[in-house]
């Protein structure tokens, strides 16, 4: 048995959910999930679709060569098609902090995570023997201002002969080329440690120490162009109070991150990510 | 235009979404949103569909005729079948506590809720004054262990009378009897002050209080024969600590009451509940 | 009986604490409540006390004059002294919005706020019967471009008429201005209908339905010049999906200003709130 | 310098706050912390305070008698005190599941964590590469219904030999004998997976998945001789739906147990627990 799962978006008419769905019948299909989202002022349509075939000559290819004929065109939609049958790659950026490495290599280990992390990349050397521990090939790439061309261009060579398919920044603490967020759009995930969009950029917990907030946050997104600025993925918060000293904010804001990335990472490898206008409809 | 929103349950079967899909397409409907869920544990599926109909001919009773003759049978649905033509119309039951009152009829005043409320109905006169500000007509019927039957019928008439969808108690503080529950199966929303299942039954910021709870809670549900046991439409809960005395628990359990009381209001009127095994889906 | 609550700040030096203890011992005190926080960045000391004093010749006034000259000069301290036999009193400001304005009078009238509430202003009628049916003063002082300086007068006129020891604007929506902010500095409460400091300024479910957050919130702060950008008091925070349209963050959004100024409001009364350095120290 | 930190409790009484006070200050230190709480209802006292001495004549063992002198006999005070010289020792007993394991681990080599952990007692093997991984001695004593009472002589064996100060039971799944109880009275910290005292016992995720709870939770809590009834330390909650299988609830689970049980260990490690009448005190 296969399973496929069906992300779509076009402008909204009528009809679409009919025609899919009839689509899906008639490859003798059963559809176990579907969902759909219209963004009203835009007026465009989203839907979520996972449907199985367990007929023996059910090919991923010769189905998405079908869908693109039959519906895409019409509908003048923007689709993908994932097959249960091939695991995301994942590769994972780190720099010193262990916290966010530790939780994710923890659930891979588990079995949590259905993805595969062929390599890990830091600037620094501290990690290391985290990724020794859990048996995955590390490649140390330092990065100053001088090598950061020829940092990236080793980040990429590693990227494409392991055929990554999504990047995560674990606390990587270094910014993005435009030119490796345009090889992966939507498809680098940060973790930035505030509630988006307050306090951006560096030091969030010391602007939210002075502002005397009594939440703080963190706020998994993908990344693009502008710092901080990408889709959100996930948030999650935490109470603090007039007690708790930087250091403690940071402490507290170690666990929100940890939850918040893992969180973006099981909702991209699920294929339950759209994004559009900036914005992401998470489906559930 | 009028729109139309169906609930169906039934066992799960390959093609019941594009059946239905197909159905809404042949009555020239269009489909604003679609959800559903399989409880994998007993093979049951579950749809929330909500459709649109422009043209003139278009009636909710012949569109349930067709539907019931074309998809009902074959498939062994149970269905309801709602038009946004008819606000459902709520009975409030309440007692002496009026912070879910005043916050239900603060909500109703704005416009917030989409029902009718014909009438108030307390076992004391403290609340009257508040039923008079917001001009609703408010029935005195005391409750003794004496005038329970005769009451209980005082309250069956006027329920009847008004053509009454769903009850709400408000707080009432009296037991439902069988017969009421029987003949408003899934249609009376109770507010329970505890996080259920802990601390079923009277006094449970007293039992929350001395089992040293770090949280408390609220719960929405529906009433049936056995105590606080129910299916669960919402749950609310707040942090608490050593430092709360029972009435601080009770006035932040109001909080909790007042809001997770609504959102049940709102996600029945909203025909967003299915009921199955006395468990509840609430479709988003 | 009376209970004596003291707020003190202070440069951080050893032995406040003992002499402050050792004071209320002198005078037959017993200390019910004490709680201190020291800001080890600005090196400042903050302490909350209360105390019971049974003995007839016990005077609120005398005990301030011996505390001013025994404590207060010793460690330039910074204080304030309330006795539990004066009620604060609290003027509202509102416009057109309900909610906040039903919730508050609510908790009044149950009892739940430890205050007076003289009357209410507002600068449209709308909201005049709601005050009517809870009985209280409502003054209806419309504000335009040209009748804002008068319209303060009138504002600030009633306030020293009815002793009015703070005030809250309960979704006033009218920008107060300095020498009003002057006149109650750290007495005027806003709420403001975003996560600050996300969102500052008009429209913040706006801004926030844009920028596609997946949490959103509210915050009671102090008014000062600058808009929105006051001492915290409290704040809230709730999920949204991208299924919410910008009425949904609204409505949803309601729920979380009357919670998070309703906080602040009890906090503010019971003496819990200390302001320093455009933050609050909020003693449990 | 040496920081001290003293815990009471004892009959309320007047004057117990400026005697104690008084008495720090006469041995020249220097409060840097202050915190109480009075239950009301059985007039139970309780303190928390730090204190730093910077002479050199200070000695813990001497300030401990000279308090049990001057002033735990004449309050007839319960009170323990603890200098910051010395870190406490825990062990960790575990089992198969390892999510909490990593967890603590984690924290454990970043430093956020101020004890020792002198070794890890496991009744299976599968976690013995993870302990390794850390470089954490590791003991497998197998406990099977015949070896049971051997096997907890062995574990008491190794806990006397490190001195060891309190037990963490991270999902070790085994009843602790009455004996191991007694040996260790709160100080042996569990993590159950409900929302006590919602589903105590085996399997809650099952119990939480049938009730239909639309919000889950677990408890950190100390073992007692009833089962999962012992004073709760934290909790945490998270929300649900109907779309979650079983298999969710115990995934969104870990990430509740890892924090909660945290969160406990770090509470008991700074001294901030104080347990009566079968309940927590919880300072700040």
């Amino acid at each position: 048995m296969q399973k496929i799962t069906i992300l779509i978006h076009c402008k909204d008419k009528p009809n679409i959910i009919a025609s899919v769905t009839n689509f899906i019948a008639e490859k003798q299909g059963n559809i176990v999930y579907i969902d759909q989202h219209v963004d009203r002022e835009q007026n465009i349509f989203f839907m979520r679709l996972e449907s199985e075939f367990i007929h023996d000559s059910f090919t991923a290819d010769a189905f998405k060569d079908s869908f693109r004929n039959a519906l895409a065109a019409k509908f003048g939609m923007k689709w993908r098609i994932y097959s249960s049958a091939r695991k995301p790659k994942m590769a994972l950026f780190i720099s010193k902090y262990d916290h966010c490495l530790y939780d994710l290599l923890g659930r891979y280990n588990s079995g949590e995570l259905n993805l595969e992390i062929p390599f890990i990349i830091s600037n620094h050397l501290d990690l290391k023997s985290i990724a020794d521990n859990f048996k995955i090939p590390f490649y140390h790439i330092p990065v100053t201002k001088d090598t950061k061309e020829a940092a990236e261009q080793k980040q990429l060579e590693l990227l494409e002969a392991h055929k990554i398919d999504f990047i995560v920044l674990a606390r990587y603490m270094q910014i993005i080329s435009s030119n490796l967020i345009a090889k992966y759009p939507n498809k680098i995930i940060n973790i930035h440690h505030s509630f988006l969009p307050a306090f951006v950029g560096a030091k969030p917990y010391h602007s939210a120490f002075k502002r005397g907030v009594k939440i703080i946050g963190a706020t998994s997104h993908y990344v693009t162009e502008e710092l901080d600025a990408g889709p959100i993925i996930d948030q999650g918060v935490t109470r603090v109070t007039h007690s708790h000293a930087i250091e403690d904010l940071i402490a507290k804001g170690r666990d929100l991150e940890k939850i918040v990335l893992a969180n973006a990472v099981k909702l991209h490898t699920n294929r339950k990510v759209m994004v559009y206008n900036n914005k992401t409809v998470i489906f559930s």
